[in-house]
């Protein structure tokens, strides 16, 4: 399997939990995680979505429920994986990228919120953003419909009303 | 009650939860989230611990596990608050703290491990390491115990075993 075809397989697997997430009430944003060690066949160790309204939970945005859905692992483990996410990710996020030392980080669109792309660039993580015009919809709808949550998710004011 | 009879009150927090946390067998690094608005009384509004072992937990650090335990919040309440963590904390609570601009970070101690304090630091976050002589010693006692599982929650190769 080549390396696109590994990145269309982890960002669907994403971008299905985001609608997942969307079709509950929650925060359509999706994360997965994939192991895919030279000569071997990728895996999926997880995939998961953004659970602020689903669990009331205050850290459990697509990618850290991803890593957290993915259990303990080894170091290594980490660093033969990369992680997807349908919107780019922000400083917490960001962080556990960083924590894990997980080299590439593909993500389904940087359009509607850019979190800390440069910061993972400036110590070596690969970032790839696809553009994808189903992320972007997305994404675009929930923040029209629903701009308290959003804001509240990256620890902003909603314009007019805070 | 002064800023300082504050700090004092959250670092025993977070140093109670870390000694829960060493007593179960799991890392014992505690935090503790305090809302202390100007002219109102401090409000301890989370205290946890690492969950590494307790709940198999990649995330569940001391403080996003307090972050967690604290709940939906209203962006000015993070804002309004300081957060307290028995160790220095690592990339990925040092995003989660940049993410919900969390002015203010009392650190017990940071000679078993620096984590993002610099970057906190470069952002504007008011950093206190208070050089405290219990989270230390109870760091280094886990830390000798067992390496492999402090080492995991770091995202590294135990030396000599991986």
């Amino acid at each position: 399997m080549s390396l696109q075809e590994i990145d269309a397989l982890g960002l669907q697997a994403a971008i299905a939990q985001a609608k997942k997430s969307y079709s509950e009430g929650g925060i359509p944003i999706g994360s997965s995680l994939v192991h895919h060690p030279k000569g071997s066949t990728p895996k999926i160790l997880a995939a998961s979505h953004n659970q602020r309204i689903q669990k009331e939970s205050a850290t459990l945005h697509g990618e850290i429920s991803a890593l957290e859905a993915a259990g303990r692992l080894k170091a290594q483990i980490y660093r033969e994986s990369t992680i997807y996410t349908t919107l780019s990710p922000c400083m917490m996020c960001t962080g556990a990228i960083l924590l894990y030392k997980i080299p590439r980080v593909v993500i389904g669109e940087n359009k509607n919120f850019v979190g800390g792309e440069e910061l993972l660039k400036s110590n070596g993580v690969e970032v790839i953003v696809l553009e994808n015009e189903e992320c972007k919809e997305l994404m675009t709808k929930f923040m029209q419909e629903k701009p308290e949550e959003w804001f509240e998710d990256i620890g902003e004011y909603t314009p007019g009303t805070d």
